[in-house]
């Protein structure tokens, strides 16, 4: 399985950094491998301390599912197939602003996790982030 | 980042207590720092033990988010944008009688979480702890 | 069993925070009650933060057994007949800074711990503070 | 208390990335603030996976204490005044790789921690790290 380099995990970041930047809203990032396994990660000068946790529970949870974090909720809503699978992997976060990282022929290796914004503010924040290696091979 | 004195903590804490004891109501009051680190706590005489964790529960959520507790609820709730939320963090506290504390020039230095009696009466008090310091300006 | 009223546990932390001042050592000092349950806490300004779980623990442990701190430690250390007896109670701290509070009948109350100094100095602390409410007899 | 800015943190970062690229040894690379909370972070490719955990210990326990992480184990020691203190805080780092960063006034900021080498080669990477920010004053 192709992994996330750190130079890559650092364009991520950056990518993030930038799109929230311009939308003046500080933000936690966290990029995780496809070990599932923390690779890099920023708190935003200003950045709600509690969204750390959550920055990195949403990498954490698209990294292990290998799915954006809030396709998870159309499993675990009330309703749905799998009441409680928020609580396994000792917490997974199912809201978005967790994102697959794919590579430039598209293969995931990594994912990112943003939090600081609203749902939607972090969700577009982690798309920008995570378009940073595709974009590349323009 | 200003942070809260021990000073100001102490001047919080006897607010809080001075208004709990006008309600006749025996509470727990936690103040944290901006850092989310417990700064000073006292439980009343006659205070419910088991307020004591939710007391710090509050401050230390009002302190993360620099949002009252209760305001993370509507993220949260039953249709909100953010299922499990209060799952984050090791557990957050997301009903009322956690509120941001404000320091003269209206910056946030710390956060306070009272516990022990209904909630409306916790917010009471949390709300007249938190006055505390912006009230030493007059 | 007797227990610390708020208003005792307070002339306690005063006691400890006056003498720290006199040192001219910020400290963590914490009050626990016979129940083993917080009842004060206070981290003065400039005290070491990873102090406040230490100062907790010492108090903790004092209650939990109504010994000094330190006293812990005959049973548990190298050659002593209670190999990790340390752990016990979810962890123990075993060194000095933990002392029992007596009433000014003599009958234990409550303990406090403090934590900032070298552990000399906090045992000093510890032992000014845990004073205050038999002094209050004289 | 001053804290360290996302800017310079990510100084720290690159000023140990750097050394430990000169010495061809990849390294995890912890920095929390004052508050003993994470601010960056970045897994070098390479780099042990189980010493990520030991960057963010080294850190969080420099922070906390605002000590070299080695100077702790002078008071765990065999012997040592505080037996078990590397138990506190759930879980201390105290060998060497984990420094307080002090800004150009000499004021400490936050803290660096760095695994993933010796302890000797870990702690001049963290040297490095550390210095980064005093170095920006001259």
């Amino acid at each position: 399985m192709p992994d996330i380099s750190t130079e890559e995990a650092q364009r991520v970041l950056s990518a993030g950094v930038r799109r929230a930047a311009e939308m003046a809203l500080p933000v936690n990032i966290a990029v995780f491998d496809t070990g599932a396994n923390l690779k890099t990660f920023v708190r935003m000068d200003g950045a709600l301390l509690g969204s750390a946790d959550i920055a990195m529970g949403k990498a954490r949870t698209s990294a292990l599912f290998q799915l954006d974090s809030e396709a998870l909720f159309e499993y675990c809503k009330p309703g749905g197939t799998s009441f409680g699978l928020e609580n396994s992997n000792g917490g997974l976060v199912v809201f978005a602003g967790g994102k697959p990282i794919r590579n430039a022929e598209g293969v995931v290796v990594g994912a990112v996790g943003v939090s600081g914004g609203s749902v939607a503010q972090d969700a577009e924040i982690a798309q920008a982030a995570a378009a940073a290696l595709a974009a590349a091979s323009v």
